[in-house]
């Protein structure tokens, strides 16, 4: 393992997470907060002193970086930028325990919106920003926004290749553009401009223009932080219905929106796993509004079709703001977007859970076995966007199943020592690894995660992470082989 | 496909079965229940001039006999046994709807014990045994019966061996000794012994002999239908005792009793799906005894260690007897047992669930996967007691989760549209697809699946066959190839 550039690394992302402390800090002390002001100031200092040293540390850093740098290198940025990123919380005493401030902001960088706050309304606005810029920040990765702002890399783009890699989402990662650089700026600026025209979109409708920041990067990150208690049931249809747009939006890989932008719109539209995205969509929008139109959940049919594309774009995108208590929905829609929560967005997306690319794949290796009993003799690929998909993707794919379904497993045993009903545990697991938010029952779009123990915390911080970053970067962490110097 | 041969053996495969209903059909003449004896008489007779009819259109039937073959053979089979074994119930008009005596049939030959009846005890004493026989029947495999009774095969391997290989449980299918007629033999031979003894234990406690062949036959194939209302709660603290200790030994795989008759207890005692299963087992009755203990559920440890353990044995054998309602446990336990129904017995024994030997691949799996990522250059492999795993094994282990996931998801999704709790219709399809039998909330072991629409119903009856043939067998049945002359 080549530690010393990992060292080096993580300093710089410490530095990009203390410059995005700033906004947070400087609203607090214009807005006469002056304890939050001083704790996100000492946070920085802290942050900065840390960094220092680890800069020191690494200065004569070695070259050889490898995929297995790439993971830990990633596994350890995100633990080390949570760790830190609790601070502030932590100083101002506004989350006064440290476990539950690692929780929000661990929820936050990995996308989750799952809170321990009873009453989010009773935080400064400087700590609401925070919340929210850690959405932004963990939606297209903390890695990918080094590579495109610093220099660090030189003309090295194996190693750009193996962290962007190891951070971004989805069974195959392609470069948009020859040099990997270019693929991480060009990214970053559409991601900037979907922003960009949400905030204005949430402006027109009258939303107050903090708000707009802060509910514009938690849609662009599909995180799911809010700043009322009531999370989006407090705005205007209209708002409502830019929300759900948005969410959709930011759920689509955004390799579509390059190709759009080159005007190659025939291969967006061919595009399977969008075409996907959007029949599940329609199709759960469908069953879930003829469902509680039976049950007469809502008074009209407009005011049922708006909760429920709101609920589904907000599950399939993984963002997790709600309109209304979802829980209190019959059981064929709960049991629709429960199955949303696994399935998730699309590869490539700032979306989570366990992207609809993956689904497909695995729907296309079981067909393909069938097929194989049938015909043993035959030699049968596995074909995505009508090119043949490598054997090694798909035994990713397969593994990466096994993991999900070990994790999930394991997980629900131990949050289950706490004393809740099984659906809430279950659904808590289900949520925060797949970067979701809410649940059902005892944790469902009204209520929040801090009555669960210490440890179910931390495992579900666990999850959080691992879901975030696809699990092996975490994993690899867990490896006693990965500790071992080269 | 070789049509005429499948035809011939689902003829014998009918045969058999109204040989097995002659029982029932002796004790309702002699017990003075004339409807019910006359109702078998009527089935018998229809299953045979079915049988004949099929003789009779198959006489020339073709050589030529391949592994898909012999999974389609399997899934028409069970289908047809399932079918016409229903015809007792709906005639003597005890069950009086078809669909209900389906899923009653269907749950026997599965072996998942999982009743639409109320009051078990209203049922004739013919038509009990005939449900706990259907049990024996599919605990070990009616093709596997055959194979070891009718010289059908005359010296053809090939055709015994692919029979074999997708009727019974497991990963990989080995071979006993080197000829399969053989090895079917030396399986029912044990399975017969075993029977027998667990019988000979529960007459030694006082149980009425009646009872006694219906609790060790419903033992045998891990099914789990009873003759009480109360299941095994009603019988005394020893005969309970004697289930836990017979569910656990028909959960061990039957080669390990083999190796144990041929004096290779070593082999026997390094086996490792078996010292997980001993593993998973005792880990389990120490923290539910715990757990229990603290929430002070039963009065004495005693009381509190023999229904914990009862319980675990029932789950992870996939037998579904109760003594008591773990329904009313606290979280940890019920999160545990549901955890148990997934993982079920082992390999080539005559339990369901997912087998703990494809439980232990999935992990080794994993295990290599993070391995790789750390040592791509590596060339690693698989072992199992010591041996290399053969790369199409793990592939086939692969596929079976993707598919075991699927199902489950997608029965999940069309069960909810009955208006039962999220939990109920979760653990109804987990329960019915691992051949459990009771699950959690409104259909816990104090309840049944009466009130389930026949939409559900038939989701579910697809479940079981499809969860004890291990999926293939009935997925390829869907699929248009397998329907198509060669």
């Amino acid at each position: 393992m080549n530690f010393k550039m990992i060292g080096r690394i993580i300093s710089f992302i410490l530095i990009v997470e203390s410059a995005f402390m700033v906004p947070g800090m400087l609203l607090c002390a214009f807005g006469g907060q002056t304890r939050s002001a001083v704790a996100f100031l000492i946070s920085i200092g802290i942050i900065l002193a840390v960094a220092g040293i680890l800069q020191l540390l690494t200065r004569k850093a070695i070259k050889g970086f490898y995929s297995r740098d790439g993971l830990v290198c990633v596994g350890l940025s995100w633990l080390t930028m949570s760790l830190f990123g609790a601070l502030p919380f932590v100083i101002s005493r506004e989350i006064p325990n440290y476990i539950d401030a690692l929780f929000e902001i661990a929820s936050g960088f990995s996308t989750t919106g799952a809170s321990i706050l009873n009453d989010v309304e009773a935080l400064s606005k400087g700590m609401l920003l925070w919340r929210s810029t850690s959405h932004w920040l963990g939606g297209m990765g903390v890695l990918v926004f080094l590579l495109a702002v610093v220099p660090i890399s030189g003309r090295n783009d194996g190693f750009t290749m193996h962290l962007l890699r190891a951070e971004s989402p989805g069974p195959d990662v392609g470069k948009l553009v020859p040099r990997m650089k270019q693929t991480a700026i060009i990214l970053y600026g559409l991601y900037i401009l979907l922003t960009v025209l949400d905030f204005i979109f949430l402006v027109i409708g009258r939303m107050p223009v903090f708000d707009a920041v802060c509910i514009a990067i938690g849609t662009a990150g599909t995180g799911g932080f809010g700043v009322l208690n009531s999370s989006i049931g407090g705005y205007s249809p209209y708002i409502q219905v830019v929300c759900t747009v948005f969410m959709f939006l930011f759920g689509v890989n955004f390799t579509c929106y390059y190709l759009l932008f080159c005007g190659k719109i025939k291969n967006v539209l061919k595009d399977e796993e969008l075409r996907w995205y959007l029949g599940i969509a329609s199709v759960c929008i469908i069953v879930i509004t003829i469902s509680l139109m039976i049950a007469k959940t809502y008074a009209t049919f407009g005011e049922t079709v708006r909760h429920t594309a709101f609920q589904v774009a907000s599950l399939q995108s993984s963002t997790g703001f709600s309109t209304t208590d979802f829980d209190l929905w019959p059981t064929l829609p709960k049991a629709i977007l429960f199955t949303l929560m696994f399935i998730g967005a699309s590869a490539g997306s700032t979306g989570g859970g366990f992207k609809i690319g993956r689904v497909l794949l695995i729907a296309k290796i079981m067909r393909r076995n069938v097929r194989q009993v049938l015909y043993p003799q035959k030699v049968l690929v596995v074909r995505m966007n009508g090119r043949v998909v490598d054997e090694n993707v798909l035994r990713n794919t397969n593994a990466y199943l096994c993991a999900y379904v070990f994790i999930i497993i394991a997980s629900f045993l131990i949050v289950s020592i706490d004393n809740f009903s099984s659906m809430t545990n279950l659904t808590a697991v289900v949520s925060c690894f797949n970067n979701m938010g809410p649940g059902l029952e005892q944790i469902g779009p009204t209520l929040n995660y801090s009555n669960y123990s210490v440890l179910s915390k931390l495992v579900l911080i666990f999850d959080m992470l691992a879901g975030r970053l696809e699990i092996f970067p975490i994993l690899v962490l867990l490896s006693r082989s990965a500790w071992k110097r080269r």
